[in-house]
């Protein structure tokens, strides 16, 4: 049985210092916690409602009450089971090649998840975050990412200093460059997108090698930026 | 000042039903208000911060008072500033020629309005949703949409009916189509894209025309439907 304070641990982890000081996220739901288990990776404890647990095959796993199991949720409605995962940890990138996404200032969780996913379908080699983005094991990021969190790195850096020394080609996103519909994006690259408020800071654009716009034809003031980032990496994927 | 009534009033707009009996929804934030004051949309009413009340130029405004604010809102926090807009009214749409985009089984709020705010940008005439799909005036689709609720026409209809008299091309975004990359787009057409969880019903495809694919290179299991919505008519804008 899930014992008060398991439960107390659980909870706490809605918090990004209590995540970081126990190193640990949440993911919830059947169809992650499968692909987490396939994928091996390394699961510290499976909590499920007991009508659920004969689906899942792990050997630490506790049983809650369905009431016990919403308490634990960050979700409106429990789907009836989460597990607690460990960190994950990605060797540092070689950036002598490869396509990258690099995301300044990003605030709202369902967005970067929704891009982790398209960087998971496009093929892109990982993505840096600054400092200042949210946290990537935010549970509405690791929601929204649905299992694209194993698969593509995230690291977090201080940008000026990542993009200062970095040799690849830097392709700011903005209002402002060539069509990227007829741009030659380089084999290898990053592809630097800003904040849904702000957009790219001026230090950071000015360490960018290019400048992309997607064309607009209509009248809204900005697009959506997972829906910018999945237009241009779906191009960036053939070069 | 605004009353215990009329806060009652707002609150209860939360409620699809209590929308549709009064044929009212909200707007909220500075920038929304503002937009529909300058696009002339008809509002009923605003309601506002008496901090706030300087920059909108609106003869019928209620000041409330912070706590009032927050009650009233649908948002975390309040932004200060909302509006009381009634239903937007669409002319039917001439379906001889246009490029729109066919929403069969959207639930998710943030989608919704992130593909009206795509429409609004490629210049797509307009969109239909199906009978069950999520409404427009909910409050998270008209805060995603950015302002784009105003210019793009949404119709709910009965989509086997309306999909059997109408006789554009209609294109399916889906699994196992032709690379819509390479794809010919017609100058005119409906692109017709599924649920979230379910993907286009089988009563629906089977009334279109030709099925169009994102091609995948990495393991994503899917791409989210705006972001997909996204790539497509960036495409689909040029034909």
């Amino acid at each position: 049985m899930l014992t008060k304070n398991k439960i107390k641990i659980i909870r706490s982890l809605a918090n990004k210092k209590e995540r970081y000081a126990q190193q640990l996220f949440i993911i919830e739901g059947e169809k992650i916690v499968q692909e987490a288990i396939e994928m091996e990776v390394p699961i510290s404890e499976i909590v499920s409602l007991a009508d659920q647990k004969e689906k899942i095959q792990f050997p630490h796993l506790s049983i809650a009450s369905k009431q016990d199991m919403e308490r634990c949720s960050a979700l409106k409605q429990s789907p009836g089971v989460l597990a607690l995962v460990p960190f994950l940890t990605w060797k540092d990138p070689d950036l002598s090649s490869g396509k990258y996404i690099v995301l300044d200032g990003i605030k709202d969780p369902g967005n970067l998840g929704t891009i982790i996913r398209i960087a998971d379908w496009f093929e892109i080699d990982g993505i840096f975050c600054s400092n200042d983005s949210v946290d990537v094991y935010n549970q509405k990021v690791v929601q929204a990412s649905m299992g694209s969190i194993f698969r593509i790195p995230v690291w977090y850096r201080d940008l000026p200093a990542f993009l200062s020394t970095c040799k690849l080609t830097k392709m700011a996103a903005d209002m402002e460059g060539e069509d990227f519909a007829s741009y030659d994006f380089p084999k290898n690259g990053l592809i630097v997108m800003g904040s849904e408020s702000h957009g790219i800071s001026d230090r950071v654009k000015s360490l960018t090698n290019a400048s992309i716009t997607i064309q607009r034809k209509g009248k809204a003031e900005s697009l959506n930026v997972s829906v910018a980032a999945g237009i241009i990496c779906e191009r960036f994927s053939k070069a």
